[in-house]
């Protein structure tokens, strides 16, 4: 498996396009489409959270009926969530607009949104966007950047990944793109996310992969433990590099790595760049007696609101880290845990046998000053692990969010 | 029932202290004694927490005995959490100290700390601060709030509740202290508070009182959902009024108010009081389904950043609360559901059926800029309600967290 530029233009046959459409601000990027004239077979995984916005409730709909797609339209600014039927209706006219321009049925685009809850979409916007975005389609790594770029809202970089691999001589690429800063405690799915792939493969074998990826990506990521009621994470295989995935090949296994691979990198660049951070962090739970306990003490740790603030001091206050495990809901001995910090090459144990090490808070608060900073929690009662990202509660955080309407 | 003045003196025969033992600090109020020479029956719970503090675990094994005890010793600056045998070692010491100074047994003295996690007590001070403890004790309304005052960490201001009702023609007070602002969020048990009474009472009645109490106040407050190591909460009865509280009978009901009054009283002292806060914030679910379910939805709002960092700038931004309310892991249909803030005698409806009411910006952050905010969330679906209290989330709370051990 080899790590290539873009995003959801990199797999065969995608094209994709980022315009300022002006849902919201005027001149700003603000509407995305991802298209593929071959039908794709897709899998989705949606919010938990029992408030859903109109195109998850759409999405919804589409997957069940399990009919292929030829395109999703994205956008940011307002996440058209809590709007009731006026909502819906403005859903399925980002939908139809798209449909109109691309000569295909609304029925064959997904749909997405972000941004303020609340807000109802104006319709001349998304007409002027659907135009807008046809016109500038394009299967360049450009085009998808500029995708990218425009269903971002409080996020300071875009996020793409892609990779590729070899099967039956051919090329198979796995690209995608996410977005994602605040609000952010995917729960079996994920901000928006849509990848693209020019595999064939089932529609069923596809849904169970989409929702393998999410677990160890996208659910294990948290920014402020906030569930967001838009949360999508879309997979489109449209089949152009001419290979099929069947289960039981090495094929499978490969797009499978390839698959997890770049939802991995996404879920990683979504929390390295949460709201007003400095830091990114990764929690890695080992040695420990089951993989659903690990997952549920490394998710404790990084959604602690004092872990978070201790790490954007550069503090090295370890009690919180144990505080954060203790409350998890699961049983350990606390005296077998070591606690160690790494980061920028240097690595320091904090506590063990039930009480501190004998380390220097010097060179602790060294360490605990890169930006990427990896807090290893070994509890010492098994082999299973698990690992979260997340990142540091900072100033800016609250800037952005007692003032985010505005 | 009547409010008095005062603490844990207000009741008969209780006294108490508050010196500067130089636990961590020079110059600073950091050892609190209350003492009782009638033996006391008492009940407490404790964080749920896996990793408990020394003293947690002595209380509960005093607790478990059952015997009555004279007197409770507390410190602040160092939690003795995670400190191994050592920190049992000098938990033992700060009981035998003061016992020593009083002439009674360590068995007879109950334990608290709150401060820093991981670091040692040293014995000096424990020497140094019973002493001063004894020399100090008096039942005068100012002792109880020295002590008050000396078991706060970042608190702002000391926190005390009190008040009295009419049995047999006696007097019978129930008073308590406690301290909280920060890892606050207590789950089944609460930031150190203790309560005096001058009833008589059985230890079974009084333990399943104590644990009603906690439900609806300790436990509806949540200030950083960090459940602490060292949560206590004790209520020693020393029967001084000379009236005993038997089920069943109306001295018993008033008991049961006054404790659950000071309870919840010295909770919404704490939830005022939230590290860096500049409001206390209360909502109010109602017309649930039913009261468990009430309780969950309440704190899933009261414990989400984005709801706290938006009270914090004064913005009305309601989409946040319909998103804590959806992911708490209830159902219920959105479409019903009504918004409303109220606050400085102003009240403001701002969502109902399924979308946003027709209500002013401008007047919604006129509402919320008042000290006190309450959230009604009308579910419209039962009868039941619960209500939680917390703080906003601010600028402060990160410095202050981020720059704790320093």
């Amino acid at each position: 498996m080899n790590s290539v530029e873009g995003g959801v233009t990199a797999a065969q046959g995608f094209q994709a396009a980022g315009v300022a459409a002006g849902i919201k601000y005027k001149d700003r990027s603000d509407m995305a489409l991802v298209y593929t004239e071959k039908p794709a077979v897709f899998g989705g995984t949606f919010t938990t959270n029992v408030v859903k916005a109109a195109p998850v409730c759409w999405d919804k709909k589409l997957l069940e009926k399990g009919e292929p797609v030829h395109a999703v339209v994205l956008n940011s600014g307002i996440a058209n969530a809590c709007t009731g039927s006026e909502g819906e209706a403005l859903n399925y006219a980002m939908a139809e607009e798209v449909a109109g321009q691309l000569c295909i049925e609304p029925e064959q685009v997904l749909t997405a949104s972000t941004g303020v809850i609340g807000m109802q979409l104006k319709k001349e916007a998304l007409v002027r966007g659907a135009a807008l975005l046809k016109a500038a389609l394009s299967d360049s790594a450009e085009a998808g950047a500029e995708a990218a770029r425009a269903i971002m809202t409080t996020d300071t970089v875009s996020k793409e990944a892609a990779v590729c691999f070899e099967a039956e001589g051919r090329t198979v690429t796995v690209g995608g793109m996410s977005k994602g800063s605040g609000m952010i405690h995917p729960n079996m799915a994920t901000m928006l996310s849509v990848t693209t792939t020019d595999a064939a493969i089932d529609r069923e074998d596809l849904q169970e992969l989409v929702s393998g990826a999410v677990r160890d990506s996208f659910n294990m990521i948290s920014v402020d433990r906030d569930t967001s009621t838009n949360d999508t994470y879309l997979v489109l295989a449209n089949g152009a590099s001419g290979v099929t995935i069947k289960k039981g090949t090495q094929a499978y296994e490969d797009f499978k790595e390839a698959l997890f691979y770049v939802a991995k990198e996404l879920a990683k660049k979504m929390a390295g760049d949460g709201e007003g951070c400095t830091r990114r962090l990764e929690v890695r739970v080992v040695h420990c007696a089951s993989e659903k306990k690990a997952r549920t003490l490394a998710k404790s740790v990084i959604t602690s609101n004092l872990v978070k603030a201790a790490m954007y001091g550069s503090d090295a206050n370890w009690g919180r880290i144990l505080c954060a495990l203790g409350y998890a809901g699961e049983e350990f001995d606390p005296e077998k845990i070591c606690l160690t910090i790494e980061a920028g090459g240097d690595s320091l144990l904090l506590f063990r046998d039930g009480a501190a090490a004998a380390y220097s808070e010097d060179r602790a608060t060294e360490i605990l000053k890169n930006r990427e900073v990896i807090i290893i929690c070994d509890m010492k009662e098994g082999e299973a692990s698990a690992t979260a990202w997340g990142c540091d509660l900072t100033h800016d955080y609250v800037s952005i969010n007692a003032d985010y309407r505005s």
